[in-house]
């Protein structure tokens, strides 16, 4: 059996960062969290999908919101254990383990968090294999199961069950409820079965999240760029190489949206790069022509630690590299297009994978 | 045993309007309802307070949001047994009774259209003995008791079940989700035993609201104004007789606030009368002088048929009689007082009773 350890979390954190595309929040807080909960309550096991049987019951626990209100209206720590039981109690049964929703940001943590203080164990897959900002951009949602029942809990003590007729809904009155509860709240939803995570979960996120953090951490203590074997190990393509030149950021609707401006260093000299995104880093273009786009995961990072930069702390002057990685076979199905390729976020683009794109840039 | 039939709806809903006190909304769809489910499941008993044991167990229902939204967005007819069920589900015990929350406007109407599709009774008393805006401002809440666990149901078929730390919060999360749902939902809220609707009710307003309504209904067939005979009922006043002169309205954070002058007429004539409100009347001035104010009724009332004329519907030149009655004992307490009365709605009034104010004008 393998065990998640405090250490284990310093990688997954600066992974999860990677794996967020930008968005998905700093896992900071998250982070502090689980360390505490495992120094607490003890290492949590980390089992694979392949270990469930197909009737057991896992519930996926997860933060909702704006991550960064994490920092000033800290949780209290019993609203994922609350929201766990709360939907435990209306499902009249009770979980094998616990999940993670997204692959990337603070929701690679908080579920360890969870298990740490139910003292269950967490199995090594997520349902986005990266961060989405809506409940309904799960593999599991693309699939057609519900996101409800869910629970909704806040650090004060309000709770929510709610039930919905679709996960649009969901996701309406979730997020409605989680603006007035002061922008986060901490949910558990999407409860699945053995056989429904071993059919539409993302495997072995957890790893791959912890596997990226310790080639980063431990290209720190060399002092050498970690870039290389991030690209090996996800089979990504480094996208450009810059400067950044402007950032414009603005908030609507509950949602960061923005642009950024690089322009080319070293082997890109003269080149140009602009990425928009919306929570997360949605197209990028080098020189006019795209180079990546959602489902594909594009991520920032700085050019000396590669160091993950998450939108929010794009800045005008970083050095940096900007990869992209493939993402889960599951969102390049049409359904997955429909849910969160570039159209569904208003590009007029028909999706193009981002291996595709590369060799089409190598031929061109 | 006496019962509510379908003749009983159109008097109810009529003098339901007059408890309205200007706002609790039009209860025309209300009373289809009750009246198309008394004919199809039977006559509703109602039931006295006293007929209750103490460990029995009543819950209201209610809608909740914007009355006039329901003529264009239909309810399908099974809300409210679904927020009603669910309640009963969380609870693990079956109700013995309906109630309704406020004596006032739509939700006259809607819980004996629930009592009778349960097939359950409905007990003759409400916990406002009139209409109020918001969740909290109950008897119920002002002597402690929690408005949750509460059940929120739409059209649609999404449900909420919202356990708060406040009545507020109550209000807040519940109000938001029927926003998000489109401004009309169902709700099922502030379960009692026996005990606590003996302790803290306000009882016989079913009744009331039917004698009320019958009276109106009388006066239009003997071409007679029912207005001396409503006043005698209630312990009311005349407070102003006069042509409506200006309205004023505006919708801000989902209420309806605005105000209504009037020139005086007959005994009044030379006199004028101003009325401020938000949803429901608050305060009336006579030449100036405070003549009434919440938590006491205001209603206004059209001079020659003696309808109840809702804010909604208040017009230019409309020839009216405005009474003002007293509330239930229980808001003249200082918690009362504290939920509803003129300061907590920003009047810098200290509340004084109707009939204080109008022994002071007679003897002034």
């Amino acid at each position: 059996m393998e065990y998640l350890e405090e250490r284990d979390l310093d990688y997954i954190a600066i992974g999860a960062a990677v794996l967020g595309a930008g968005g998905g929040g700093d896992p900071y807080v998250g982070k502090l969290m689980a360390k505490a909960a495992i120094r607490k309550h003890g290492k949590v096991p980390l089992i694979k999908v392949d270990d469930l049987t197909d009737e057991q019951l896992i519930i996926p626990s997860a933060m909702m919101g704006a991550p960064a209100v994490m920092l000033e209206k800290l949780p209290n720590g019993g609203e994922p254990e609350a929201a766990f039981r709360a939907l435990e109690t209306h499902l009249g049964k009770k979980a094998d383990a616990v999940m993670s929703i997204e692959a990337g940001g603070i929701n690679s943590c908080i579920p360890i968090y969870t298990a740490a203080c139910l003292g269950l164990p967490i199995v090594d897959a997520d349902s986005m294999g990266r961060a989405f900002p809506e409940l309904p951009m799960t593999t599991f949602g693309v699939a057609g199961l519900p996101a409800t029942p869910m629970v909704v809990c806040d650090e004060k003590g309000n709770k929510l069950l709610i039930e919905t007729v679709s996960n649009d809904w969901s996701e309406t009155l979730a997020r409605t409820a989680t603006i007035a509860m002061g922008l986060a709240s901490m949910i558990s939803i999407y409860c699945v079965t053995g056989k429904e995570l071993k059919d539409y979960g993302v495997r072995g996120t957890i790893s791959l999240a912890r596997e990226i953090g310790r080639i980063i951490l431990e290209a720190h203590a060399l002092k050498e760029s970690p870039i290389q074997s991030i690209l090996e190990l996800t089979n990504g393509f480094l996208l450009f190489e810059g400067k950044i030149m402007d950032v414009q950021r603005n908030l609507t609707s509950g949602f960061v949206r923005g642009s950024v401006m690089i322009e080319g260093i070293e082997s890109d000299k003269g080149s140009s790069f602009e990425m928009q995104f919306q929570n997360e880093n949605l197209v990028g273009w080098k020189n006019g022509k795209p180079a990546a786009m959602t489902p594909d995961l594009i991520t920032v990072m700085d050019r000396e630690t590669g160091n993950p930069i998450t939108t929010e702390n794009l800045k005008y002057g970083q050095r940096v590299m900007v990869i992209g990685m493939p993402c889960d076979p599951f969102w390049r199905t049409d359904a997955g297009i429909a849910q969160v390729g570039p159209r569904y976020f208003a590009y007029d683009l028909d999706y193009v994978p981002i291996e595709k794109l590369a060799q089409a840039k190598e031929q061109g």
